[in-house]
């Protein structure tokens, strides 16, 4: 994708023994869409997190169908979050994370552009909301995962944006993201394979796959305007995040039981550190 | 493997369209193995070239049960060359192309040490042998694979050594690995995915999977030693990609034919070039 | 120096339109330097952020013998803070900003090492301290540098460790120090050059310029146990991120005015936020 | 240059220890421009290889007033290879290396573009010429830089195209550049600081240094015909190099003597193995 600055696939989340069940299930899929009956190359866009605490993952339940299903049921509008998916267990600050997003909308003076930003969240650190130490309240240092062995926790994070980006601005987009997730308390420590990928959805700058002539036209942000943008990317990140471990519910599975993010109690701490009234 | 620095797995090489395959059983291999019991996470090694022009690549062929055989049936020894396993379908200067391997052994003053390389031969360029312009001579300007579509060429160099080389040289050796393919007339055109990997045999290193206990001693060899060991990789980067052409037999397949290397007019060019008598 | 892995000189903070004197410099004292006689090659390493609001930086006011001054009377214990040196007239999130630094220590348990950070801080975004919406209270958003050009806006920052890590775990430490940023309210906004640099003091695993034998032993730590340093390297840049605004002074220069953190206001609003009593 | 996409000043090549005189006198050089005065900040673009067998490098003659000049002495046309500017003292493969340029025209079929290239040649290796083996002929096995230290070695490559190419496409045609190195026979060794800077001069797509509006329309050549702008990059690499020997003269200095490639000698190689009648 960095060699050649396009996506060609749909996007799956799944745990990581799940990664080659999901890239065949892509590859089909993309072979059998109409207009791909000479296609013979498909670069599938697969991310992992590793739930092997809550999930008895060596037995390898995805299927095939189960991915094929999920892109032919996958719509437009309001995402489910939290125990969803690829988020049905992970953990996440020693809590049940999930799946989170958040968006935001630039000004129309900055160019009325969204970022939205889709997370799986699976990682260590100690927790904090908008600021406010919950993790250090709840004596909840999950630095390393203490369920899932240390290699295991990472957090994917997808983001997508109408703005008109090449290559060069999507990929600095996509390191803002890192800052985000940095503002909950995660410290991408050792083993975390937090990755992000950003894409455009400008269908202006769209790059197809047969070139029809050599030269194509672009409209492109300059440099100078894309800071808002970094600001929107981080800031959903942050929220996504957030977002995930509130919609999560308390799990018991594998043998092993993660709770929830204990709402009530957050409501204190955050009331207590005076963010909330 | 950048971020951590270590390989898991056996290395697969494959088609395009069978990475997932590949993946698949070398995820459950590696689950399999006595001592993995535990283990959670695979990082699964697969390189791919797109063989569509002589392989029905869409019909996906591959087998888990083939890939196992594969790694079972793997011994030490000489090396099998030409149209076997990944490179039976491959094409390379618009000939046959292949598997082929080549290697140099550095006098003892400067260590001793081997660089070994093995390659998958899939792709377009005017081909050079020893420097003598073969592809010109027969009129072969394979810039683009006619046969195969355009994003359908690339090399895969696997560089093994036993020199005690860091995660840094061993990315320094990587990139050498390229300019032994520039000597045979490949140019990395667009679609290329050429890749290398290079990886150290060397036992004093090897980083367990799971820390024993937080430092370990490693012997390493000083940047100012690792040229010889870069020229020893251009080498045999450049001999074993002849020798993938020079073992491939022509092959009818999937409604195609390519012939392999003629012999007889490449040994009269060399000739003619004054490289051999 | 990634390429190497090795850096050879002093690390010189200054201004953008400076790196060249200070490089000149830093090659003069090099080449003086007793046993380096023979010497005719200087990777100088030189960091800089813009300070054109404050500074009449096109006057390029720093000398030769400023920056050899600056080499010669550096000394080991407490660092000098705010106003000083590269950070005299830094701005960041709208307040005077400066040099700040801070450190954290490893428990023994966990091998006992130091990570210190020493940043300069020229950034913009909405400051945040601890958590605490300071410049949100504070109506300061200084998303790009209002006085500055937007280009103008950077973050310097060094950080150094005592634990025997190669170059490939001290480049993920320096990853990390931007997770600190994140934390203080930065948003790596277009034009800011953030460049962060990591090294390790661990005199067992120095590199000679000059190769003694080819084989040198190192003792590194496994990948396993750098969690700890990441954090403490997050941490350490927040703090003196906040260390530097809170050391720095009201400035006026270059026909412009920038004011200090107001210290009895940020006390206030951390205290509303129930962060200090 | 990565992050931004843009260069903004004249490429300066000299050697090692003079790169900040050269900076230095780049960033006055730019201050002083019309249109300039209120720029604050300067990313200076300077290339170095390392004469310190020929040159009295620590000696650090090069002064501001030498870059200005050849600043402002820079013109269209021809340029002079050889022993010139920075390539005075260089050595290449053990003979006088110097300044060395080529250019490719691509077929009007092609786009019409067309790809130049500028070398300053300081490397070790085996010379090859054309593919023939002129350095093992010549016994001149230069794997490292006896004359100059073992860390002396490097070549500077400034490729320039007029084709449409974005930032991403310009990194792709730089690193093809060092597979015309390759070609040659270059090893890139320990200390090889080799360096490609690509770049477009077609004006349509120019970025201003200050933004004028948001979007900007940019007219950009599809990935699917970049293949032949690459062949065209390797190819006028190879022959700048082989230009920069051919161009430079025989030069005692410094206490040293390095004498140009034997050209008489050369020609009976190329006819030897039939390059030439």
């Amino acid at each position: 994708m960095q060699e050649l600055g396009t996506i060609e696939t749909p996007i799956i989340l799944t745990n990581t023994l799940s990664v080659s069940t999901a890239m065949n299930a892509v590859i089909d899929y993309s072979l059998q869409q109409k207009g791909n009956e000479r296609v013979r190359s498909v670069n599938a866009i697969v991310g992992e997190t590793n739930d092997g605490g809550l999930n008895d993952i060596r037995g390898r339940h995805v299927k095939n169908q189960d991915v094929l299903a999920a892109i032919n049921n996958a719509k437009e509008g309001m995402v489910t979050e939290g125990n969803v998916g690829a988020g049905t267990g992970t953990i996440c600050f020693g809590f049940k994370g999930g799946i989170g997003t958040a968006s935001r909308r630039l000004p129309a003076s900055l160019g009325g552009y969204t970022v939205g930003v889709l997370v799986q969240t699976n990682f260590g650190g100690v927790l904090e909301i908008d600021g406010v130490p919950v993790g250090e309240e709840l004596k909840k240092f999950y630095l390393n995962n203490e369920l899932n062995k240390p290699e295991d926790g990472s957090c994917m994070i997808v983001v997508a944006t109408d703005a008109p980006l090449d290559s060069r601005n999507l990929e600095r987009l996509a390191k803002r993201a890192f800052m985000g997730l940095a503002k909950t308390g995660g410290i991408a420590h050792n083993g975390s394979g937090d990755y992000v990928i950003a894409f455009s959805t400008n269908s202006a700058n769209r790059i197809l796959h047969e070139m029809k002539k050599p030269l194509q036209t672009f409209e492109l942000l300059h440099n100078d305007a894309v800071s808002p943008l970094f600001m929107a990317a981080i800031e959903a990140t942050e929220e996504a995040i957030i977002n995930s471990l509130f919609a999560a519910t308390s799990t018991t599975a594998n043998g092993n039981t993660v709770d929830a993010l204990p709402m009530d109690k957050v409501l204190s701490i955050l009331k207590k550190y005076n963010r909330i009234k």
